[in-house]
């Protein structure tokens, strides 16, 4: 007894067999219950280790996260598994490391789950064809774009923020405010990747507000940790470098960023602003609380996940989405008083 | 050709071919070679979808983290990736919500995967064995220990802190500095979990420095979250109780507390003390610094790797370790100015 036969006995197609199984939504009741009978009755699929490897699809789609230690991300997990869910579809969400290959990744889980679509929560921004050949279902690029790839457009989906033009709206807050010696933390200048998109950003407020870059006010951490970007700032401190504000790349990095400045006997806000990118819950706790440009991560979950299903469902077809932030006015920046 | 052709042709058992095919570091290097060339002269498995219907066992190690927002996870994650691999084992990590059934998720993880055993990153406080029965593997429980349930201590293993001890010694900190009206930030006073443990730690720290317990500096926040304890610390101070320490059962609580409590015009620690358990990398950088009695993650992941990786190959029995904490002497505890 296969599932063909389950599907001639019922007179539907395999597909609708499979989906009455796996609880889809577009199953009628009246239609899953007389399949359950005749499964039932053949004895058919006794365990869902030996369903599996009959069906040859399921309802779940595999979440792929890429960067443990991400504050970020531990936001948007849960938020993307209630879209699954709401969606009628089981989420899967694997973990992987910072460094790790998450299209090889998806690619395994995708055979193993025979996952319906895949959902990148963080990855490289340079695809080629190449490395995306061996995923066999629809994928989106939830909260990072392709920006230094290859890709043609229309063979993925991505949704996240403007990261350059975010950038600019947080130093151009602090430009606005008086400021002119603005130090900025990020990984590195050119990591093809998020540092090197919001880099261009600072550089491009900086132009807009007719101020000269100083290389020296560039804060590399080549890590994108608290330990580092403490570090950063108390040397940059410590180096008679003069600046009153500090653009963070991330939250957290905000945070040690601040604790530097007050190690170093600067307060904050008084001597030195701080603003970031991200809003994760953590920051609105902090003292002072950050003042950063928020991401929007509900919206990020629900569009990255309703994009992909229209793709799924043949319904849609794959789109990029650049969402905005909002400003979180917090306690970090102040105007230079001159 | 099945594994078990390879393993006549070889002249082994069918576990040490799938051993040899896993790179199991069990099997000698000059079997592991003339297993292969049979393997290569058969033709014997030539993709890994195929190789994992048919090996009775994998080399993985499942992990499945239950508590998505949880930041101490999120530390204890990589630590215990990178214990499995040095072991010679692959890691295949899953999240699943706080509120889900681990057991449940292990089982299915377990059959997929073909996992040797599972290591449970937060998790129920009362198992029964009827609720673990579902497991075919052995496993361990991460940071939390089966203090409310019925398990024999032999069927499993637990690596964690003392809950009701670490507590204890968090609250002494406090009254040999003096403090006598100490609150406590948790999630329910009867959970049967972590809460219940910690707070038994309250009470018996309290005895011991013969301070009468009172309801009135109990804050439960029925959520674990940033928000709840940032609102039950404004309602504690609005309320008119005295009080001049907080003890939070939890950091990411602890910093919320002390956001709460500068908003309601203490500062901390010269008007309000605060102490917690954990030690995540993030309160390390708050202002100012926390002081809290940090978990040692990394032991924590290494012995529970070692611990289960002995029972998976027969040389260890399930055991129950206790780990100690370390104070962390932040900023956010003084002596009491009487």
């Amino acid at each position: 007894m296969t599932i063909k036969d389950i599907a001639r006995k019922a007179g539907v197609s395999v597909s609708t067999v499979s989906r009455a199984l796996n609880g889809h939504p577009d199953v009628s009741e009246a239609l899953r219950k007389k399949i359950l009978e005749i499964v039932r009755a053949e004895h058919y699929v006794p365990n869902s280790s030996a369903r599996d490897l009959v069906l040859q699809e399921s309802d779940t789609i595999g979440l792929i996260v890429r960067g443990i230690g991400n504050p970020f991300f531990t936001e948007l997990i849960p938020l993307i598994e209630e879209a699954i869910v709401r969606s009628g579809y089981t989420p899967f969400v694997e973990q992987i490391a910072t460094g790790a290959d998450e299209i090889r990744a998806g690619a395994a889980l995708a055979r193993s789950k025979k996952l319906r679509g895949l959902i990148f929560l963080g990855g490289r921004f340079d695809y080629t064809e190449e490395d995306v050949a061996v995923l066999s279902v629809p994928f989106v690029c939830c909260s990072y774009t392709n920006s230094f790839g290859t890709l043609p457009e229309t063979s993925y989906s991505s949704v996240s923020i403007d990261d350059e033009k975010t950038a600019a709206l947080a130093v151009t807050t602090l430009t606005e405010r008086g400021h002119k010696r603005i130090a900025v933390i990020l990984d590195t200048m050119e990591d093809h990747s998020i540092s090197e998109l919001r880099y261009r950003g600072y550089l491009s407020a900086l132009r807009d507000a007719g101020i000269e870059p100083d290389p020296a006010l560039v804060v590399e951490t080549n890590a994108f940790t608290m330990p580092e970007a403490y570090r950063g700032i108390r040397r940059l401190a410590a180096s008679g470098t003069e600046f009153t504000a500090v653009f963070s790349i991330s939250d957290s990095m905000a945070v040690a960023a601040i604790r530097a400045l007050v190690d170093a006997g600067k307060r904050v806000p008084e001597d030195c602003s701080v603003i970031a990118i991200d809003g994760i819950p953590f920051t609105e706790y902090t003292v002072p609380v950050l003042t950063t440009l928020v991401q929007p991560t509900r919206t990020m979950a629900e569009r990255s996940v309703s994009t992909l299903i229209g793709v799924i469902e043949g319904r849609g077809k794959h789109r990029h989405l650049l969402l905005e932030t909002g400003l979180r006015t917090g306690g970090s920046v102040r105007p230079r008083t001159v």
